[in-house]
């Protein structure tokens, strides 16, 4: 056992070597110990004051956008979400409209005065997209598509990094550095739920999952209610029980009609359901530092 | 396709008679829509008030007992917890103290005019265990020893029912059924943490087991914090989660000296820490419905 | 970091213990090199000869029971399965006939010279059990009910021990040494599929366990392949692959009228498809050492 | 419940449509009751004779690349494999040659008349890399990557698809339909484990994938060993698991000296254990269609 003891050693030595190096993650709070603020023109995500990200799961018209984008607006919110490239399982579902999507998001952004956010699926995509976005999300099925996010890591504006479907909360930590690593730092992070044997819900939110995020790294952490739980009467809890831990937003998704929306339709919210959220929510002390 | 319609129409009908089922459930919100309120000799389970469970992971001795006793006595709290027959992963780890330690239990207890809640393991064993304890937990490895759940749903005692390691659900809600069917309706549902692939806590707190727990069922729903989590550092964040989304209360691990712990020495508060871990509840103003 | 170094030698003290811990469990093949033969009444499992054990998942009565051993027997087959303790989901489906199922399997045995396998739930029927039976089966819902784990270790009949619906293979290694402390060595374990996010198949087999099994531990190891799989299609496929990776044998499922059976209707084969599957595995050269 | 039975049969033509959906998948074996053969420049995958594909994870230069190559050739290979963009964790971690690497690639496979099958990720590389490999491959972490699915679709080299980390069997079933759908029908499959609670192996080798995915589609499916086990003990073991259970083939990974390797060091074979296990894999009468 005096050899287990010197390999013991060995492997001590080794993990040094890589305690060292995750000391060094750009990423890291012992690298920088105060909070990332992340500035969306105006918009902070990382300060006291909690932020709400809302909107359709898929842009379809500027009427539909507009319509959503009105309700926001008229609940204090400034930041609105909408895919134009969906990644969706099978070939023939709806795919997004694409650069068209975009134009749309951003025309009613100007007219309102809102800010976007929106998923790029393709490296080769990016550089055009930002003439139209004001945050770049990588959704979880490209958590790992390093080339997309050494993209979208080479340029200055904020990037939305979502947690892939199964990733470990060390791998999601590693994505965001290989944006970091390319010189931006801009980067807020976004629980959406793990897949587990558990089918009661989409995904299991791993609600831990925040504070051990907010622990690790020095980046805001918001919560996807939508995806994480895939049910419409799960979404004011599991909002409550993110920002009771401590998360420094939400994301929800809103359309006006989504009985007709070309994805996610049973789990959007319409525009009263949404009232009711935000009403719920405020009532309930947990958004607002006042 | 005529064919595969009557087929529907055929799974249809099976479909109703599952969902009358279910109905039936005695556990249903269906069967029953106001909250049960358990009552534990004078304190209640399920109101508007918060409560909180703490004590050992397991009975060591009387003195250990007390000295967690005054300190859950000093916060307000009237129910400890502390395990006499603990279900170890190998049979050379500590067993527990066995009905030894259920008397310690109840020493304790009367001394400070406390409730004791403890784990049961063998059918034959609960007769004589009503002696000394006030509630019967059911702990996750034996929420589906079903012997068992017979056994302690033929008699009267508050039963304290925690979900099996990676029980769904709908699983978790037979379980109590198996109780109630027995003729005891005085369950407490308790959310422990599921296995999942994530290994940075020690299981994955499923937050919004709790939200559809209340909805499907009309038991009071506990979360165990030091369970679903296995890091100290985590439970005063999952208890601030867990109430948020209107858990009934929560169950917390704490002992005098947990370095010395014959279990789960790492994730025991100690007695100042716990007394942290209050305050800062008490602050959060999740807790007390003033 | 020199302060590290002795941090992690005494880590490494640490996992020696534990390591001589592990070499010192009694189902170790580190305690013990060769192969444990478990016999049962004159047939041998763990030999070089592959074991299947095929019969209904419950007994449900005389001619049923009759019909299946035949059709065994007439394929060269003597150790029959069959439920009288059925660990049911729902109260309220079939629980089985109990002892008096038991009696059924026994004298259907008698009658054909066979030898049954059977399994026991509370640990206060396994004495009266053994009367009838001549393997005990823990079920999977109770790898981890250690009273009746101790309880069949301080007998001597042998005990086939399935795989917890979740457990890691180092909890499933424990749950046969608790047997194995008690006095009994006469273990046969056995791979069942564990739960993941998969739906496709009941369960997902752990192909991989067997090896692993067999190389930490001196036990025999049989694959499930009725609830790994919980497919018919599947059955013969997922048999084959276990041979092949040299599991023991092999547990199936047989009724004569599956779409009748009180459990498990989908799942069964009926007696000219075991005969088929029977078949094919004999032509397949995986199962004789010749 | 008059009103559920028309919700039901509602429901029916819903179900109706999805499922002339699947029936309509171009993989599907219903669209196409044959085995696909995939040829690569006279080499077929899905005969009965099966495919051994093994090399290197990572290309690090000529020489290495060469002494597998020399060792494949020497059992009568003609597939290799060999990682130039590597998809790391951590973007510290070794990224791989890039292109260098794949003319390497090109040189030993010209020099010893072999065929080269690699890992492409990036949309934008594939064209270009056309022109030095022979089946590219998309790796687990680019399963739903969609952009480079849609890029490989387009054009006519074999695609080698690995199934995601926890890719459902319905997932990685559409993942091969968005390549099918953009003209190329050259796909092989490849189950490669799933990522579960488990950690005595790597990922857990979901093992009757292989016979599903044979059910579901008419492509051939390899069964990667080195990647669902991650342990050098279970290469084998798996290998006859994977032939037995009628998977076309298997990929292993081989390195002249794993000591040094820049990645997976712990779980590639060196050459002599690679002539064993292909030895052995001969021996067991599993592999040829003699």
């Amino acid at each position: 056992t005096m050899q287990h003891i010197f390999k013991e050693i060995f492997k001590a030595g080794i993990e040094l070597i890589e305690d060292d190096h995750r000391k060094a993650l750009l990423v890291s709070r012992k690298k920088k110990p105060e909070n990332t603020v992340v500035q969306i023109d105006g918009e902070a995500i990382g300060r006291e004051k909690k932020t709400i990200i809302a909107g359709p799961c898929a842009v379809e018209s500027f009427e539909q956008v507009e319509a959503v984008a009105i309700a926001l607006k008229s609940q204090g919110l400034s930041i609105m979400r909408g895919g134009a490239f969906k990644p969706r399982t099978s070939p023939y579902d709806f795919q997004g409209l694409g650069f068209e999507g975009l134009k749309i998001l951003r025309a009613v952004a100007d007219k309102h005065d809102m800010k976007v956010v929106t998923e790029i699926v393709n490296p080769a995509h990016v550089e055009e997209a930002l003439n139209y976005i004001d945050v770049i999300q990588i959704g979880a099925r490209n958590m790992q598509n390093f080339e997309l996010l050494k993209e979208v890591g080479s340029q200055k504006k904020p990037v939305l990094l979502k947690r892939g479907l199964s990733a470990t909360i060390q791998e999601f930590i590693y994505a965001a550095e290989y944006i970091m690593s390319q010189g931006n730092g801009n980067i807020i992070l976004c629980e959406r739920g793990i897949r587990t044997y558990e089918k009661a819900t989409r995904n299991t939110l791993d609600i831990t999952a925040v504070p051990i995020l907010k622990k690790e790294t020095h980046l805001p952490v918001l919560v996807d209610v939508t995806h994480s739980t895939g049910r419409k009467d799960l979404l004011l809890p599991a909002a409550k029980a993110a920002l009771a831990i401590e998360a420094d937003g939400i994301m929800v998704e809103v359309h006006p009609d989504p009985a007709v929306a070309l994805s996610d339709a049973m789990q959007q919210l319409n525009i009263p359901e949404f009232e009711h959220f935000m009403n719920s929510l405020k009532s309930s002390r947990l958004l607002a530092a006042d």
